[in-house]
């Protein structure tokens, strides 16, 4: 498996992952959330046929078909959102085998299309996403108004029906307080702030997920360009702001750093919310190449694979074991960069 | 240097070390409190003297020819007390070559004899002591009355002059909240607990200082045998406590184990009274098997050199500074056992 998160990317000191979904849907059939059975089963059978031409290959995961944990888990790794966790019916997925593309079925709309990658890499993830989308629209009827563009369940999304998304670790800004004002500046700027997990999650480890709030008015092309610039101008501003708390504080930061590492190290037991706090502070010290023992690329891995779904499957239980599991993956992850 | 803390003893895992003191007194000069400055001199040269006879080498240090951070890092490596950190008129120390005795002179007595062993050694240093003392008594005459003893400026050291303490450490005693009642107990039979640095300190880090009470009435070695005996009862009822935990609560108990070995590992600032806590987990961590890395020699080692005079010592001059001395000292310990 090449998940995004075992890979490397542009700056991604700063941000972990770039992902671009355009929304899409097929003309003639209701959205789902009004349409039938038949629909949905309809919805799938097009796409698959359609996919089935294009040499680059996806693998169709139908989410009742698979079990809660697993769900949860595609969740944690980005790939589903939170809507499609319980309510299964004729929802699911086509996972590229490269897993950089993931393609939602019946979600909000007929057809979401997902590209992510590690890193600031908008550019690299539009042109794969385009291609995916250019072959899918010659081969299905898109429900596309000459003057409002692709249409879409939700009126926000009509346009485009594209949302660039990066996920960016914050912890400069978050440290000298500069976060919410900053955030309240770009809202301006028709761009949205929101929790790791998107729309109605919480921030934790000073990570932020920052998207393009208008699809509408705009070529795909100028979208990505806006919220890519604005982005940039993000993290001009965090790394400004790292260079002066190095300056101004550099021993008590440090210090907090390789406190965490030695927690994240030695710990025999670690729950999530402790660890998105030291995650950060360790994240934090690579980028400032305070510690040297470990890459970002292990960090996002920790990420992701600590999160209660995934060390679920391993079959710890009650909240305990979770958390003892939790250490004991983070230290081997730890151990192994080391040598 | 071969300071007791750099050396391993009989039990050192619960046992940081042995001290013996024997109080004398010089017939025909006034007590400490009351002599003058010629009386004072006078001791030092009939103990000079005398010792320039034996074949077992000492080194004169007039408290008054040092400074006082020297004066300091005695007292934090147990070598003098208290009350000569600041009156140190006609005050001295006799260190012997191999560090094993010191022979303090005008402090409540004229001469005080001290023997100071890593572990559980109180015959070694029992044998050790009385060889000097015997030495001594043959040259000087010393304050002895047939009926009560040795004489002695405190009326609680008559007799036999003898204190014998043990520095020890009791995790599993404190997390259990049964070392107030054992303590208690103990005091009944003719046994003082104290904080580490003696009368009036308070304990930290789990390290208490056990000695016995009384000097009157029995033979050194009866008084020796009788301490001793109620030590090994309480290092057995830690032991006994200690297989308890670790069945009771084994991951709790190590994750804070390895989560003070990290701290104390990584930090880069760290005060004394917090480092007192990691010191205790720490040890307890190498003595129960857990923390292979380091030795509990390392650990006698850090608890001495990581005090404020030694760290002052180094230049360190702010409590910042010293702070991160401190973290700094710690590390390069911990890193260099590693190896």
């Amino acid at each position: 498996m090449s998940k995004w998160y075992s890979d490397s990317g542009f700056q991604d000191d700063i941000v972990l992952s770039t992902r671009i979904r355009l929304a899409r849907n097929i003309k003639g059939i209701p959205f789902p959330n009004r349409m039938g059975a038949e629909d949905g089963k309809k919805v799938i059978d097009l796409v698959s046929d359609a996919l089935s031409e294009l040499n680059y290959k996806f693998n169709l995961i139908r989410l009742s078909d698979i079990s809660e944990i697993e769900r949860q888990k595609l969740f944690e790794q980005h790939v589903i959102s939170s809507q499609m966790l319980k309510n299964t019916a004729d929802k699911a997925v086509f996972v590229s085998e490269d897993d950089a593309v993931s393609i939602l079925i019946n979600e909000e709309d007929h057809i979401r299309l997902q590209c992510i990658y590690a890193g600031a890499e908008s550019q690299k993830a539009y042109e794969l996403i385009s291609k995916v989308d250019d072959f899918l629209s010659e081969r299905l009827q898109y429900a596309f108004h000459e003057k409002y563009g692709h249409l879409t369940a939700c009126p926000t999304n009509v346009g485009t029906g594209m949302r660039v998304s990066f996920m960016l670790h914050l912890p400069a800004l978050c440290m000298t307080r500069l976060a919410d004002n900053l955030f309240a500046t770009v809202g301006k700027l028709g761009v949205t702030v929101r929790g790791m997990y998107g729309e109605g999650t919480k921030s934790s480890g000073n990570i932020f997920q920052i998207s393009n709030q208008v699809t509408l008015g705009k070529t795909e092309a100028e979208l990505s360009t806006n919220i890519t610039d604005i982005v940039n101008q993000i993290i001009a501003k965090e790394r400004e702001l790292r260079r002066r708390i190095i300056q101004e504080k550099g021993v008590s930061v440090e210090d907090k750093i390789m406190r965490s590492y030695g927690i994240m190290r030695y710990a025999k037991k670690i729950s999530t919310e402790e660890l998105a706090g030291h995650l950060s502070n360790v994240r934090f010290g690579v980028s400032l190449g305070i510690i040297k023992d470990i890459t970002i690329k292990s960090i996002n891995e920790i990420t992701v694979v600590t999160r209660p779904a995934h060390i679920a499957e391993t079959g710890a239980s009650t909240a305990f074991e979770r958390d003892v599991k939790r250490a004991e993956i983070i230290s081997s992850i730890i151990e192994k960069k080391e040598e």
